[in-house]
């Protein structure tokens, strides 16, 4: 593992939808979003066999480490094992936390979702790295979503010490706001994948971010 | 791990199936079925989240380990390793066997779903503990399957070394043909859960195996 797990990045922490994409190709939209200012990736697949996860996974794993960002894996953490990840993130839905880090072991992130102060503070307890907080705003991506308005992100941020990326509804319109919370990250799908130039609405979340 | 990989029954191996269960407890039908002697037990699950797969192992493992039976978790390595199973069964859409051995070490049974000759040598080479080869029958279960007829099954058990399980369509009509072509074992799914009385099913194939 080269990257430390103390010293990632969140800002803007991209999360794979491959139906938001369309026809269009999955790594080189990852690949535009990192020269937009992406600073971490997540590869969040449903409904694909464990060889076709794993084998994209290898290839997202190429662009990542050409740019040196950190590779998180959605949920199986036999794939993040398979390739050798620099992350796991995982849902309430998924395998527990202290499971999987007494599987991993020390070097892999883990993040865990959470919609609750309560979530949060446990994912913080037993080891999380990063929580993600959502949905901050409505969405129609299926998101381990429940709302959270500003202020319990505010809460949550001020009882927690461990890195918040918020997830959920984000785009450059709410972004500057939400960045008022002191929040670490935003986790962006649509915003992001969805638009015609990935690389610009990038870049753009960052203008917008540095405000 | 208590069982050693080469000290294995795999004469009659049930493989799960809930749908094949209806609204029946899969823990008691597992139960029933090694009474009845069931010599190992695969569970395979589909669409359920990796929370709900880890949480349904750990209760069939009570079940197995109770009985002294090896358990193999289907296709998911990492629930095979949260719920420390005995073994991983691996088809040609899963994690790559090289892949999957270098992860779990030297301790666990990993299977390996074939339907040539070609991935049965293959799947040997790479250090499969068994192979599943089928379908032998014609079968509506979903198991990995394409048609291998007795003829071939018999090629392949002179051609490797390592256990074989029948896979497919087998029920207590054919298997006592079937158990002729020198194979170690068969795999069961419907043939015993989809019983009204699941014990005396598995006994009714221990008795024809053994004509
Ligand atoms: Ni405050």
């Amino acid at each position: 593992m080269s990257l430390l797990r103390n010293k990632v990045d969140y800002k803007l922490y991209l999360v794979t939808d491959r139906d938001v994409l369309g026809k269009r190709d999955l790594i080189e939209s990852v690949e535009a979003a990192i020269k937009g200012g992406t600073t971490i990736v997540q590869l969040r697949e449903k409904n694909c066999s464990s060889l076709d996860f794993y084998e994209l996974a290898l290839k997202v794993k190429e662009v990542t480490l050409k740019y040196n960002i950190p590779l998180i894996i959605n949920d199986r953490l036999d794939i993040a094992l398979a390739i050798k990840a620099d992350g796991l993130h995982i849902g309430q839905e998924d395998l527990p936390i202290t499971v999987a880090r007494e599987i991993v072991g020390k070097d892999m992130i883990i993040g865990v979702s959470a919609t609750t102060l309560e979530e949060a503070l446990l994912a913080q307890k037993q080891g999380a790295d990063y929580v993600g907080i959502g949905s901050v705003y409505p969405t129609n991506t299926k998101l381990d979503a429940k709302p959270v308005s500003l202020e319990e992100l505010h809460v949550i941020r001020e009882a927690i010490s461990i890195p918040i990326v918020g997830i959920g509804g984000i785009n450059e319109d709410n972004v500057t706001d939400l960045m008022k919370t002191k929040i670490d990250g935003v986790a962006i799908v649509s915003a992001i994948l969805g638009k015609e130039d990935i690389k610009a609405a990038a870049e753009n979340f960052i203008i917008k971010m540095n405000d």
